[in-house]
């Protein structure tokens, strides 16, 4: 006998993304912000006097990837549960991408899934992180092998708060940002290259443009089956090079710059990408003096790491690639391990 | 400047509620059954006969509902990554509720979710638990208070792993039965009423009846808004009665037949309820020797702990009750509290 179940739910779910100065927010449900001392140390203010609340609990974990855990998540949680939070509650997100990653997963297995918005203050989470809904944390096994898929209701970007962002932390941001010109948007790339993103008004229409590229991919494909892989353009070799150098010599931004001049000189390799366009990348990224080398001690060794990738599946590894040209974007799961050592070692002659 | 998401999934996903022997089930990926001794000593032949994958790993968490914790999940987890399981690879989880639950979170957590199935061996899980891809663990705040919405790719329900459970146990899954006939179904309640229910044919006919009315709840309302609420006839009491004994005294069926009894008893004082159908559930609980008096020593205390149900809201309580007659039901949440505690009463005086 079979019973078939069919879960019809609605087609669309619709949210809002906010490019503007953070407006006024009035809840009549009870409000947890979730954010660190950092970030609290600075814009606390400018988050309090907008936000209402009956009921507003302020939570601080502590800064840093290294505390991107479960722990972190069940002490967020605890918090909750002691301020007696409901299932019409709802949770902030105000900081960068550890803090979206983190509080997005809290929300989404509090009582089966509470309510979320997203207040991002760094660069990186601005155009990146705060959209797409992939919650998680780390663990010993790698990064952000324990998380979801979950939407929030809104996300509220307010280039203001970038005004106190480090330097490097904002060339990070602008390397995610290159990547998504790279892979699908050739006018954009040149509008980066041509301007100084550091002015208010350039920065603007880059968060902007940014955004809609990357709501276009996730809005195709949430879950990661296809197009929302193209994303992980310089990912793959950035992942390895994170990993050899223990999380802490670069900022993801910038070993996705390092991975995406590797994905590039495999691309000149395979003739994907003209030399030309591979150094235009380059320069744009050197221009905010993002990282764009690396000495690779061990081909074989670097080689091996691809595997620890959890898109890695079924022990063949994806190569996300420019696909003719800047703007255009190929994937290959199909190469030579010989020819991609061939780049590999390129890099480990000091390149 | 606004970007609108909008996330486009298929409207409707379906899946198999399959009531019959366990088929041979032969699979491409890595697999891992998640289980606990009990259930493993009984039935872990008949499972193993019937999977074939090209990597099979066995999961033993310890039996009972004290080890339904997040420390369980994560060391599932923990396996998972060890096993070097990928997105996807499958779980199955192979027992009742508390094994469902926790791998089913299991499955939604790893790697942002991967595919989970579930053997139900309980007659609790098999007619209630396994359908409708609710997870969770609990923690000292309460049950099921951390967890998600996950359905499963099939639900494989083979009454005969029925024949080695206790006797109380099937009671109490007779319990959720009745629950389902007494709010959607006269004609069901009928059939209970007039059929060994510990008879084969009986207990197919049972079972399938009760995962269809489930399923059709859950079709319509997956994430507990509006209808499946109902599912609770008999919850709301049958918590608190859970709670005051340290969820020990009874097994979760128990409380809810003490907890349909009790809601019976507000629906006769409010003409909800005729007193020769209330009886006719109380006989047909008792047939199979389920509890239905509870001496509650302190009403307002009993009162009082309806509160820490996660489904009580903004302060109001929701008495799911039948509708008039058997077979129908209505969610009240304006009751005065003297009207409730008068019928609390009754049960004080050892009724």
């Amino acid at each position: 006998m079979i019973v078939p179940i069919e879960l019809t739910q609605p087609a669309t779910r619709r949210y809002d993304i906010r490019i503007e100065e953070l407006p006024a927010l009035r809840f009549d449900r009870k409000v947890a912000v979730v954010t660190n001392p950092t970030v609290a140390g600075l814009h606390k203010q400018r988050l309090l006097e907008r936000i209402e609340a009956p009921q507003l609990e302020w939570i601080e974990v502590p800064d840093g990837e290294e505390y991107k855990t479960m722990e972190t998540v069940l002490s967020i949680l605890d918090r909750l549960f002691e301020a007696q939070f409901d299932r019409q509650s709802l949770l902030i997100a105000f900081g960068g991408g550890v803090i979206g990653d983190m509080t997005g997963f809290a929300a989404s297995i509090y009582q089966r899934g509470i309510g979320f918005m997203q207040v991002p203050t760094t660069l990186l989470s601005q155009v990146d992180a705060s959209v797409g809904g992939k919650t998680g944390v780390n663990n010993r096994f790698g990064k952000n092998l324990i998380g979801s898929f979950y939407q929030p209701e809104a996300v509220y970007i307010d280039p203001a708060f970038l005004e106190t962002l480090p330097p490097r932390e904002y060339a990070a941001g602008i390397a995610e940002v290159v990547k998504m010109a790279v892979m699908f948007d050739k006018e954009f790339f040149d509008f980066l290259s041509s301007h100084d993103l550091r002015d208010p008004e350039a920065l603007k229409r880059m968060i902007a443009r940014s955004v809609a590229l990357k709501a276009e991919v996730v809005n195709q494909d949430e879950k990661e089956k296809g197009l929302r892989a193209v994303l992980n353009y310089g990912h793959t070799f950035g992942h390895v090079v994170e990993n050899e150098t223990g999380y802490s010599r670069y900022l993801h931004g910038e070993a996705v710059a390092i991975g995406m001049v590797m994905a590039n000189e495999l691309a000149v390799k395979l003739g994907l990408l003209n030399r030309e366009e591979a150094e235009a990348i380059r320069e744009l990224l050197e221009r905010y003096d993002l990282p764009t080398s690396y000495p690779i001690q061990d081909v074989d060794e670097f080689y091996e790491h691809f595997f620890l990738d959890k898109k890695s599946a079924k022990g063949k590894i994806k190569f996300i690639l420019p696909g003719g040209k800047i703007g255009t974007h190929v994937m290959r799961d199909d190469l030579d391990e010989a020819i991609v050592k061939e780049v590999l070692a390129q890099f480990g002659e000091g390149r």
